[in-house]
């Protein structure tokens, strides 16, 4: 890979940060500025190992990210490596210390804060699309709701220029799975999440008849979701007739809709009612290095407007969960996170897979000492805010600030969860090029490098390579930031320019197909 | 459900029954005429329930679909109900036996044999369509294939009209799980199985590049199934630039592909190139009665023409495994469908999933005296020919005559292994009726009953329900068999007509989701 290192030879990812991060092999004589001090360097510092940027007395911990990553074992002098010789995880890996590193958030005055232009629906929920969508209960209706959008988006939409898509939400099961459970429960309170997201201005359900997921239940199940309805909520085909008279009857349901949800503006609304959904896919060895600090950094910007964001991915922070309960603002959230991380560890023995990933020798080489400095280039994109609460996934996300919802790391079935959640935004930090998008809400694809970048310009919205030749994280944090606010205010995402974001949606599976 | 009845009280479903099912309820002193006899029954005969067409003394099998379902535990005389009081599973219950059942088919002399019009590929292979696909390895390259397809179909297809159909093959795993291990490995041969489907002339998959589904790694597993390829089989979003280039690209390898494959013509073939998939979904207490025993009918007369039918849904025959091994042609094939049904168990019992379904009060209340009479409902479409081998899920299917392919029983699961297996037509009864099409293959909709048929014409290809009113099993299993062969031939079924299919595509998952 290509790139041009100019004369930015390390840098240093957090403010509070005692190591910086090489970002070309440096020479033991060598003298480097970083972060306002020059360091003289006293051994060889591989590409992606750290140097010691202040002196660290035995006992005293090192942070990158400004999170903890370990503990001194020897004295540690400036311009010195840090790696196994001299770092460890000391006892964090016994104790689950909760609350102990959380450091209050300073808010932005009022006068100062920041707004974008939204959706504000009757309720008070912040839209940043103004969509219909049409759900499917079962794989059975996925083919009539595919109709059913593309003819009213091609015959309808185009009269009604306030609404700004209709979406067919369409999967592969609700059948042929148990008629209760957890996981009908949790297929449920997706759809329902989807149905009332805040870019969802109305909604229709369309089943075939005889499936497991039967509509009438799921209503019940998420009536206090679902709230009061004006129209039938839901039309089944084989009550209707067949294929070709559900979809006529279809799109006369959604004609129906069209001209109350034309009626919704974009206002100036508060950024609190932004509420972000967090991802990377395609992660490659600078995604802990720019993409992920950069977003980090753009979401403790949002954090201190009163926004939301969303953190998930439980298998990509495994091992690092000791660091997000010191973050965790009460015992009860801290406790919820070490709980879902307990039910992983089930689930995956259960079925034989492994979740347990230290740093492996390739990674040590790379520079990576601990598993909490591995996991947590992961977490960097969750930035250094107190950890508010802890969501089962597709759980509505009610709590301001940083918060969890526990989701597979794949990336769809994630960005599902965190969707039916309630985010109205979605950050994307992608190393070797995702392409993700995912209607009804907008995806910002961050690149961790300019090789990427530059291949896929018309994918990636935002070249976070820059940090490797001297943009600075906080920088490139901003320009995210603008981003953010641009796109929630109805700026098409690139993805979403190219129509992307109609077969993601993936609702997490747990038990067995019968 | 509205039912005109007529004078047809009771129905033999096989000739080999020693009992007629009541299709209404019947009064004791009722004398019925069936199969050309006339019977004076003895007692009160509830719809659903079984009359005794003849003696059974103690010990003597009871077969209903030309299957023994349990022993008389009593002297039975012609005209009695037959039922729990005086019928039992006996020893079966306890005992594997293979192959006691199995009764040699009388194959059709050559010069009496049947054809329809097929698609002969270079290698042997005989398909009923003539398409291209391109498949996706992982979900992030869906959006990407459904556009090259609808383009492709858009601006090329039209200038091929020897082509029937361009499809884009998309799902949503492919990412997230292990890269080695029974879960991939049933994922790769699902998507070659397409790639290598008889109705398919040409095929491209297109990923995105990071995917733990890396198509070299499911071009190598697979080879011997891939065979020679004449054109570059994949390309890569990552590789190619993204989203844009990517589509342009495929269209061009689609373009490149079109040519060859408009030379396909179709020609006379014998009906032992059949690969007859056979579904049930949406089942209702006639598909037992009408729709199955018909489809069995319809299969009896393709084996003995020397075609194939896949019997699937292993949780749907579960309890009748005993049955099924009875007629297994060998020791291996009976002992392989064992191992498969014991893996069931255990599988449902490590997700907390309830496989036993013993016949419930209700269904004895409807009629159903065992557990084999109960699954055997299912186990009708498979007709009574011996069962000649047992494959696992997306295996190649190279014996002739009745197999087994172990899917679970929801519909697009299953049919997706039948067609990864080589199925070049699929069978479909339902009762309450599902609108199933399964491109790139044809599907025929069978109704068990007229009230469905009538409500949903525009879907349903064959109203099995006139058993109900006197047609006779035989009478609609040939209708069956002249469907088969004219939609094989060319004749659209009407899912086909309607264009449905493009969203059933679902391979089978197993395993956790990382
Ligand atoms: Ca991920
Ligand atoms: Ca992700
Ligand atoms: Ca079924
Ligand atoms: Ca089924
Ligand atoms: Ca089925």
């Amino acid at each position: 890979m290509l790139i041009t290192l100019h004369d930015t030879p390390a840098i240093q990812l957090h403010p509070a940060d005692d190591v910086a991060i090489a970002l070309t092999p440096l020479g033991s004589k060598r003298q480097i500025a970083i972060a306002g001090r020059s360091v003289q360097l006293r051994s060889d510092i591989g590409a992606g190992h750290k140097v010691a940027l202040r002196p660290i007395e035995p006992g005293q911990p090192v942070r990158r990210y400004g999170q903890v990553i370990g503990f001194a074992t020897q004295p540690i002098a400036a311009g010195e490596h840090v790696h196994t010789q001299n770092m460890a995880v000391g006892d964090m890996q016994l104790d689950y210390q909760i609350g102990v590193d959380v450091r209050p958030v300073t808010l932005v005055p009022p006068e100062e804060r920041r707004t974008f232009l939204g959706y504000r629906r009757p309720d008070g929920r912040v839209g940043t699309r103004n969509t219909l969508v049409i759900i499917t209960t079962v794989n059975c209706s996925a083919h009539v709701v595919r109709q059913i959008g593309a003819r009213a988006r091609a015959e309808l939409l185009p009269k009604f220029p306030n609404v700004t898509d209709i979406v067919a939400i369409a999967h592969k099961s609700g059948c042929a799975s148990r008629s209760s459970g957890y996981e009908i429960e949790m297929l449920r309170r997706t759809l329902a999440g989807f149905a009332r997201s805040p870019n969802v201005a109305d909604y229709l359900f369309v089943g075939l008849g005889c499936e497991t997921n039967q509509f009438e239940d799921l209503f019940l199940s998420q009536r206090a979701r679902l709230g009061d309805v004006q129209l039938p909520p839901y039309i089944g085909i084989q009550d209707t007739g067949g294929v070709a008279a559900t979809i006529d009857e279809g799109l006369r349901e959604i004609a129906a809709r069209l001209p109350r949800a034309n009626e919704c503006r974009r206002e100036e609304v508060p950024l609190s009612e932004l509420n972000l959904a967090l991802q990377c896919g395609g992660s490659d060895s600078f995604s802990g290095v720019t993409a992920n600090p950069a977003l980090g950094y753009a979401v403790d910007l949002l954090v201190a407007q009163g926004g939301t964001a969303v953190l998930s991915e439980t298998p990509e922070i495994y091992g690092a969960e000791h660091m997000l309960t010191r973050r965790a603002a009460s015992r009860a959230v801290g406790e919820k996170l070490l709980e879902r991380v307990h039910w992983w560890e089930e689930y995956t023995a259960r079925e034989g897979f492994e979740i347990d990933n230290n740093p492996s020798h390739g990674n040590k080489a790379g520079g990576l000492t601990t598993i909490y400095e591995k996991s947590l280039g992961a977490v960097a994109k969750g930035g250094s805010t107190p950890l508010q609460a802890v969501y089962e996934y597709a759980e509505p996300v009610t709590e301001r600030g940083l918060v969890f919802m526990d989701t597979p790391g794949y990336d769809p079935v994630s960005a599902t969860g965190q969707v039916a959640g309630g985010c109205n935004l979605i950050a994307f930090t992608t190393g070797r090029g995702s392409c993700f998008g995912f209607k009804p809400v907008p995806s910002i694809k961050i690149a961790t490098n300019s090789v990427t970048y530059e291949r896929m310009r018309g994918d990636m919205d935002i070249n976070a390579g820059t940090i490797l030749t001297g943009a600075g994280v906080e920088s490139v944090g901003r320009e995210i930031f603008e981003k953010l606010i641009a796109v929630a205010s109805g700026e098409a995402s690139l993805s979403e320019a190219q129509g992307i974001g109609e077969e993601e949606f993936n609702p997490w599976m747990i038990g067995a197909t019968m």
